[in-house]
């Protein structure tokens, strides 16, 4: 095991009717930012909901962040912060509105361009404090420090991570994810896997509880995915997705043990390009990724085929071969195709995809820093 | 599952050498108490990296906190912080002196006579902001907010829990458990088993995530803590070991699910009249108490023998058993018997002990409060 220091002090409020608990969570001595996206909460009733909660708290509402946070937007809401002297934000809907409210917190009392946080790494050393209602599992952005952000003027999409934006609560009720789109359910269970397997699938440091962790997140989301589709109102179907989705990218899976965000990094240049949404990037890519790499992950491959997967034959390349296709085609079973072919994009789109990972500097990428863009176009070409 | 409320703000800082970060983690500004335990942090020279590391720091030690510490040597300490007028306490050892310093922390700034946060449960306010150094790993003390504290004269052992007194950070540095005693970290890794087991052997509430992570420490601790005696400066064993038993009481496991802290009740009773260390007596009545509720735990001690032991018999009843003789085997595998008699210790011991049971108002016990002062003596007649 690695050493680490890890910390995650966001309060988890979990379960049933527990968006009243605002009333308590957020400081009645503020002036608070609701920001939100676009107007489902409205339809499912979790915005009155949470405006029953505020009484008596003095809060401004901006509506409109949009899937894919644009840094334009999140600007207009960091200016609605400096004017109305607001203190306290509180975010109510998935990963993009919390990515965005982190911006915003972050961007609000940064001394200089906001940009630089995201396009120079400039330190973040304040933020305003914020809280959110999650409505969608799936990005973990509920109670982790990152945020990610797109200039769509420039086609830049780029993340920052600061331990002061941190949400100081979220609250999470599983009966507001009921009335999601399955589409929206699908990409979210993906999203999540997939950020376990970034943590999980590179090689062994003898981490047996960082590994059975992420075994029986993988195994939560592999059992209870295909029935949040199946019985949108199952309760504890619905609870399972959120916490595991939760504990899949809090931070405490990845301590102290080799990550590989290769999916993610090549997954955001398919969205950029051809605007696939983020989930099936990372369905396309992942099952080629561990294809093309079975050699270096070959031990945790078999780890993974074995506990997760049970599979059992004495074979170990056969085996390999059977806990890629089980990942591909639970992909599948959640609805998100895993070809790019599935989504009308073909070979010429490889060229494409790997001058932008140059460009964006993608060029070392994977546990082993071996993902050169060589390799990344052997794992696009796998993807077709 | 059921809803919850969880923060646990923490640090944890993991590894080798980190007792240097103390360095970064204790306020230069601050007046610190020192407090430890016995001279064993001299002789394993923990002692002179934290002095070390505390350069700079105006600091005053308090050294003599005893196992299951004593509320007289606590005031001791709490006269220590008032006359000093210190403003953090950072505690180097085990649970017993996380605990001490928790109460000290808590006691120094209440409002009131300290014994009413024991005897009367009175509300925690306000505390000393406190950090540790861990040096025995088996409590979980270091990542939350309960105490456990000793008053001889009168023969108690009361418990206080407070967020006020987590420790702000925690240092894990696996190598300097490699002086302890092996009596030691035998009883830690038996004391860690008992609190998963206590969280985890209850009834299905539809929590898989909850109970995987419960199941993969029981099996991290059944690998690695045979290996801890047998190689004691195998630095991955011991770091797997350290990890586990924080992760088995940092409450993350036992949030939404059923709890049963029979055994730790019943087992208070056997160290307050016979002096038996802590973790012996979990491991006397544990398997006593799955015996005893084996009906209404069954679903759970099916899945704990699949899952854990990897026990595939058709006869249920016949999997139960082995479950249990499994988990007496282990205790014993760790030198730690799990047997009245092999303490000394006869029949005429059950009716002393549950009398106590019922002096303490320990009379509805378990997860259906159904551990009656005659439940009791069931699992006591059957640990003699």
């Amino acid at each position: 095991m690695f050493n680490f220091s890890y910390q995650n002090a966001t309060r988890i409020v979990f379960g049933k009717d527990q968006i009243s608990e605002l009333a308590h969570l957020v400081p009645k001595d503020k002036k608070v930012l609701l920001i939100y996206g676009g107007g489902s909460i409205k339809r499912n009733g979790v915005y009155q909901q949470v405006v029953n909660a505020l009484a008596g708290v003095s809060f401004v509402e901006f509506a409109g962040v949009e899937p894919n946070p644009a840094f334009e937007t999140l600007m207009r809401a960091t200016t609605l912060v400096k004017e109305q002297g607001i203190d306290y934000i509180l975010a109510v809907g998935g990963g993009s509105v919390i990515d965005g409210a982190k911006f915003v917190a972050a961007a609000a009392v940064f001394n200089g361009d906001p940009w630089d946080i995201l396009a120079k790494g400039a330190k973040v050393t304040t933020a305003v404090p914020l809280g959110c209602v999650l409505t969608l599992p799936a990005t973990g952005s509920e109670s982790n420090g990152n945020s990610v952000v797109t200039r769509y003027e420039t086609q830049q999409k780029l993340a920052f991570s600061s331990e002061l934006v941190f949400p100081q609560f979220a609250i999470l009720d599983p009966t507001v994810t009921y009335s999601l789109p399955p589409k929206q359910v699908a990409n979210g269970v993906v999203d999540a896997f997939v950020h376990v397997m970034e943590q999980y699938l590179t090689y062994p440091v003898n981490a047996p509880v960082q590994d059975r962790f992420a075994e029986g997140l993988l195994q939560t989301l592999i059992e209870e995915g295909p029935k949040a589709l199946a019985e949108p109102e199952n309760y504890d179907v619905r609870a399972n997705v959120m916490w595991a989705a939760t504990m899949a990218l809090n931070g405490l899976i990845g301590q102290g043990v080799p990550q590989d965000w290769a999916t993610h990094m090549i997954g955001h240049e398919i969205t950029a390009l051809y605007g696939l949404d983020h989930a099936q990037t990372l369905a396309i890519v992942l099952p080629a990724l561990m294809q093309q790499q079975r050699a270096t992950k070959g031990a945790k491959l078999l780890q993974y085929g074995q506990r997760v997967w049970q599979l059992q034959h004495q074979d170990q390349e056969r085996l390999i071969d059977e806990a890629i296709s089980h990942t591909r085609q639970f992909f599948e079973r959640m609805g998100v195709p895993t070809r790019l072919a599935d989504y009308g994009i073909k070979a010429d789109a490889v060229d494409k995809l790997v001058d932008k990972l140059v460009q964006h500097k993608m060029i070392k990428l994977g546990e082993h820093r071996d993902i050169t863009p060589e390799v990344s176009r052997s794992i696009l070409q796998r993807a077709l």
